[in-house]
């Protein structure tokens, strides 16, 4: 079933939004109130461009939240359950943001820009509310906003090549989620590398939102070499490496031990750090769920997923299956578990996809 | 340009989501991380529906933010400006939240169901986190959660005699955004006189998300001797009616004062109440925005916007149109400015729409 989205200035065009229209952009979701391609209708291609060659993405969607001032340091380290306090100048982290019961509220990159400027790099949930209730609260000297950056993501084994022709051979030495400012033709941009495959590759953050069809073209065109073409974030690569959808494979109640991010969790941190002394206590009396793969059996891709689906062993209930898509690694359809810390990798399981009772294998994550 | 949505299990299907694919549904916007349908792809004869008979609405997006426990009625008052201290169980108030600068964060209505008890029924902005960030920094007692609530909105001239054949003749008695929990045929729900149109209406909250699809279809069923059909918050009736679109209409910087909505702020307040302090500065000071209406020029309809638009006087940047649509009433375009305090209906001005320039007129608010 297809349905068109209607315009609304409630969802933020992107700077790239022209650019990948030209590109024959065929479908959307929402993220951050803004619209973030999908699909250029071609996923097959999509899906090896990304494995073998260099894959172009729009995610502007994966906006700032700018912590500045006196007290940003202060701020940051209170927003996140990550110790901080090595993070250098240039330096990025995976860092969680939890409540004060230890839930995930979002899973950013924290960028440090200067001993009193950082940003966090957010998933698909508000975290300038979050933030500026905590410092308001707190009385903290920080300004918490929204600076004009918007991501370009530059995936796959070429993406480094092409972009030390553009840039220089310095970015080769850039390591994972350090950054460095500098520009492009005039574009001022953050270059960092990272982006959310496992596939290697960068992200330029455009610092001047008038200017994205320009950068795009450039990318675009010095990646002729490379095969360069558009994509997007690529659900079946994205499950085949582990990476977590935060809104996606979490629900209300999910805590960072549950998706195997305790090891961004330090809990010697000051209690000051919000959700620190729950997750102290989660830990203390362990984690209820925890996050395994499962491959289905069959040999027909499943269409994309709106919902969970119940995870079953000899009837009793485990938990849900947070995703699922075609591996076209595996040839198999796959997809993450959410379930109870009793159940183990090799084990059966059913799982109830719509009218249908699939059988299954739970596995451990990564896929490949 | 039609886009198609690509299913992720960030967005929450609706109960009713089913029955509106039965309807035909062709559109949806995302609203709170769930899918709202916005077409049935006849435009007019929705409209025409809205305003004389009576239209079946999905806004199961209007999701609850439940407060519950010793201190919800103080953490209520605390998240908005508008004095609650004399609402009564049963009742409901429209009333803004704002975050400590007095920047609009939400304008939900606030549902006290016990003394213990309150929901705030949301536009599209994440409150659970702001709500749970300020209780857990003021040590209140109170649980922030999310309940099984689900609102259908029934709205038009004929949604009177169609609920009070459903439900009996009690609800002619109703009062505007009061309420009642009842039920229909075993569905449990809350019946309340409220909606997102100026031509009156009832909401039922359906408290049992697997019954979606049943409620639809008795609504649907006794409504056809008052031709009833589906349709959505309709873009043309809302603008003509003057009703704001919170995160459409407002910006990063909004305050109350700007949107016409000064009359819901009670300035009386105590200091406790986030934003109150601030908001007596902004009305000191004076706000330096207002919002107005605009009539163009011209009688061929504009297509729906993703934008706001730059609004101009004789050169002048006087601020920005923020929605734009035909209606069907007034044969014009029309929209809402969000401009300088020193322009004054009846000016006229130019607006920025794609490459053209459209002549237009400042009206006050609401156009009909």
């Amino acid at each position: 079933m297809d349905f068109t989205i209607t315009p609304s200035s409630r969802l933020r065009p992107s700077p790239y939004f022209d650019a990948t229209v030209a590109e024959g952009v065929t479908a959307f979701t929402t993220y951050n109130h803004m619209l973030m391609p999908t699909s250029y209708g071609h996923a097959e291609e999509e899906y090896w461009r990304l494995m073998r060659d260099v894959s172009l993405w729009d995610v502007a969607c994966e906006r700032q939240v700018e912590l500045k001032g006196p007290d940003a340091a202060e701020l940051a380290q209170i927003l996140t359950v990550r110790d901080l306090s090595r993070l250098a100048i240039g330096q990025g982290k995976y860092a969680p943001i939890c409540n004060h019961a230890g839930t995930l509220l979002n899973d950013p990159i924290a960028l440090k820009l200067a001993e009193d400027r950082y940003w966090f790099s957010i998933a698909d949930s508000n975290i300038w509310f979050w933030a500026r209730a905590i410092a308001a609260e707190r009385s903290l000297d920080v300004e918490v906003t929204e600076p004009d950056a918007s991501p370009l993501a530059v995936q796959g084994p070429k993406a480094e090549p092409l972009i030390a022709s553009l840039f220089g051979d310095w970015v080769r030495e850039l390591k994972y989620f350090w950054f460095r400012e500098t520009s492009l033709d005039g574009i001022p941009l953050l270059l960092a590398r990272s982006g959310w495959s496992k596939q290697g590759g960068f992200e330029l953050y455009l610092m001047d939102g008038m200017q994205g069809t320009k950068l795009w073209n450039l990318v675009r065109k010095a990646g002729q070499r490379w095969s360069i073409g558009p994509g997007a974030p690529n659900l079946s690569e994205r499950i085949e490496s582990g990476l977590l959808s935060y809104g996606g494979d979490t629900d209300a109640k999910t805590n960072p031990f549950e998706v195997r991010l305790g090891k961004y969790v330090d809990l010697g941190l000051t209690g000051e750090v919000v959700g620190i002394e729950a997750l102290r206590q989660i830990q203390r009396a362990g984690p209820r769920r925890h996050q395994l793969g499962v491959i289905l059996e069959g040999r027909e891709p499943v269409a994309p997923q709106s919902s969970w689906h119940a995870i079953s062993r000899d009837g009793r209930r485990l938990g849900d299956l947070t995703n699922c898509t075609w591996s076209y690694r595996l040839k198999r359809n796959i997809g993450f578990a959410l379930v109870s810390t009793d159940s183990r990798a090799e084990q059966a399981v059913e799982v109830s996809l719509g009218d249908q009772v699939v059988p299954g294998t739970l596995t451990e994550l990564p896929f490949l």
